[in-house]
């Protein structure tokens, strides 16, 4: 039986043939064959001419998903080499990660398949009704490449309902123990599967977290301490410095989750670390990942609104080295942009207030929606508002375990800067 | 005597308070005092608040360039402790350098003034009268801070005009031998300060060649060669292969210049490097310095047009693991930009043609006029109409030691991206 086609229509924008891996339905001229919803279908374009196949599901918005740009059988065999060439990736460029994203969807060209790798531990989330129904073609593929201790599904998110899917969330075969020590940097982290934030840990940043590390140390000098001609460092009045931290940096951690910005700034060598999180859950994460990594005595912990925090450190006229924001997306569209972008500024403006003098703003926003050119205007509107100059020292993306299209921005959402902050009149 | 005054209009684009650095003529409301060309000014709003002190120059178009937010005095002290603060600043950021950019202009907060140390030679470039009147200061700072082997000026570039100051090139003191062997990344690299392109070496895309990194080895399965038991390599035939960079990348280097991409790749572990150049002169360079580091059996040199060379790949069917394109600024202007956008497509488009299924694209662009958002909307028109699907691994700008003040976009004119090059129908 031959496959179903999809012919697109010749006025159309060339997104699919600029690299876009979706297809609208208003894109589509006609459909031969009598396509189900979930199958694969070919696509061409207005004269005949092949473009890709895709996965098929007339309930979604993305009636077309593309899967391949070959005309070869679609199975379990090309599910498989494709989960294969994503981790040949991942091993390629950071060949030292035991946890990392392994497959991200479009952009490992398997549409709505997540496959997160915890050391030995396996999360799979499926967003599409293509991969849904060969989601065991998945199973498959992860058992055989890398023979986990177990697969845990978290399909348990809204965005299912675009494709006619519920949610699910479970083991895949065996249960199995959930809780998984993620091992970053050299950093234990502790990671629950089953009930963290999204499939548990945020891979996406760990090029950032790395990123903080020329920032934790050479800040003795500022604070006035000299070192005597057997290099032991003695403060202003002369006093011999014990504590072996003493050059490192004073560090404010807003939003920190598990803690683990808090885990880099100690691994590379921070005086202290204060930790600010809302959620009670989050800070007693984020404290015992402090124990498990022997950094308790240098870090403190604030189950506390980070909005009040920081404007309360204002007014008390506190000072410290790095301040470090990296707040959950509050533009969750592009209607509630505008109030997202009112609240960015606010963490931001005090924020930059409370850095020293030459110190550091490290500032991350995982919002889609606010662009990279409007984040910076924001932190630029921030600094002026602060009589603060700010001066651009890094500003990258997602980690490269999370790939982008050129041409689908879509995926582009990570936006990470880390600014030396000046004072201005 | 009172130093002079600038009073700023009320209504202006509040510019010198969102961080930019310069002051144009129309934004002046009054100048109190006499104010000669080069003198320091204290600048401040409508309502007498302070702002700033900068360098006064009524021959050009930056009336104002702002060299601090402080009211002190400005002395010989303040050039010097601007200048060692610039230094730590790459101390700790690059500890590993010992050639970089030690002064970049504004960024430094030195309008006008760049320094670059080239081992234990310095190279200065006056682009500001400000800095020009006191450029005793710099000399003296340098000679302080670093006893280098000699100072260079290069100031000798046509931008000087529009401060009203003639080119001028030469020793600054005692004359010396102005070759000088660069250590970058453990390479050697053989830079004469006098004669060299800009001040004779790029060490903006240290951080950019580093990053060739994970690209340059893994290509030996994708050509068919199997590891026998021993650990030996053998091609499609079952020959033994001899060449002990057979696991390593095939690179063209296109607008090859001094060598140092092709360096990079050779250092990584390229299989080899071939590297083309319109100039004679630049592909002796770049042979010498592959010479030097004991690289001249794994490279090969055309000194011919960049954009030929590559069509004539594309007719004769060429592949390579990696294309590098770091051409020169196509866009010397607004006005050439769509031009410019014209040649840069066209490189690319080639250039990608010439990658493997699953290789590596690099490209860069040095041309301020051209943002990264048309950069990289020029590189998906060229994937549409080479059939590539791009996906992106890096999007870098200039290093570390060539710092961006936020507010103040001038200084943000490089791009450097890397892609992987997929087919497409």
């Amino acid at each position: 039986m031959a496959a179903p086609k999809a012919f697109l229509k010749k006025h159309r924008k060339k997104r699919l043939e600029q690299g876009h891996p979706w297809v609208f339905p208003g894109e589509i001229d006609k459909i031969e064959g009598d396509p189900q919803a979930g199958d694969i279908i070919e696509v061409f374009n207005h004269e005949g001419h092949f473009l890709a196949q895709g996965f098929f599901n007339p309930e979604s918005q993305l009636i077309i998903r593309v899967l391949t740009y070959s005309a070869a059988e679609v199975n379990e065999g090309l599910f498989l080499e494709k989960i294969k060439q994503a981790w040949k990736r991942r091993e390629r460029l950071i060949p030292d990660a035991t946890s990392c994203r392994v497959v991200h969807g479009e952009a490992d060209f398997l549409p709505g398949l997540i496959i997160d790798k915890y050391e030995d531990v396996f999360v799979v989330q499926i967003l599409s009704l293509g991969v849904e129904v060969r989601r065991q073609w998945v199973y498959n593929a992860i058992t055989r490449l890398f023979k986990p201790r177990g697969i845990y599904e978290r399909s348990d998110v809204p965005v299912r309902k675009l494709e006619g899917l519920p949610e699910r969330e479970g083991f895949v075969e065996q249960p199995f123990d959930t809780k998984v020590t993620v091992i970053e940097n050299g950093l234990r982290i502790l990671v629950d599967v089953a009930e963290g934030q999204k499939t548990g840990y945020f891979f996406d940043q760990r090029e950032n977290r790395a990123a903080l590390k020329p920032f934790m140390t050479g800040w003795g000098a500022g604070r006035g301490i000299e070192i005597g001609e057997n290099g032991q460092p003695f403060d202003k009045k002369g006093k011999l410095i014990k504590n072996p931290f003493w050059d490192g940096a004073e560090v404010l951690d807003c939003f920190s989750h598990t803690g683990s910005f808090m885990l880099h700034a100690c691994l590379y060598g921070a005086k202290k670390v204060a930790c600010v999180d809302i959620s009670e859950r989050a800070v007693e994460m984020a404290k015992n990942n402090a124990l498990l990594n022997g950094f308790l005595h240098r870090t403190e912990f604030f189950a506390v609104n980070a909005f009040d925090f920081l404007r309360d450190q204002v007014k008390e006229k506190k000072a410290w080295d790095v301040v470090i924001l990296d707040p959950p997306a509050f533009a969750k569209n592009r209607q509630s942009l505008e109030g997202a972008v009112r609240g960015y500024k606010e963490i931001n403006l005090q924020g930059m207030k409370l850095v020293r003098e030459g110190g550091i703003l490290v500032s991350a926003s995982c919002s889609y929606h606010l662009s990279a050119d409007r984040f910076l205007s924001m932190l630029q509107e921030a600094a002026a508002d602060a009589h603060k100059v700010l001066r651009l020292v890094e500003f990258r993306r997602a980690g490269v375990d999370h790939p982008v299209l050129l041409g689908s921005n879509e995926t582009d959402y990570l936006k990470f800067a880390v600014f030396e902050v000046f004072n201005r009149n």
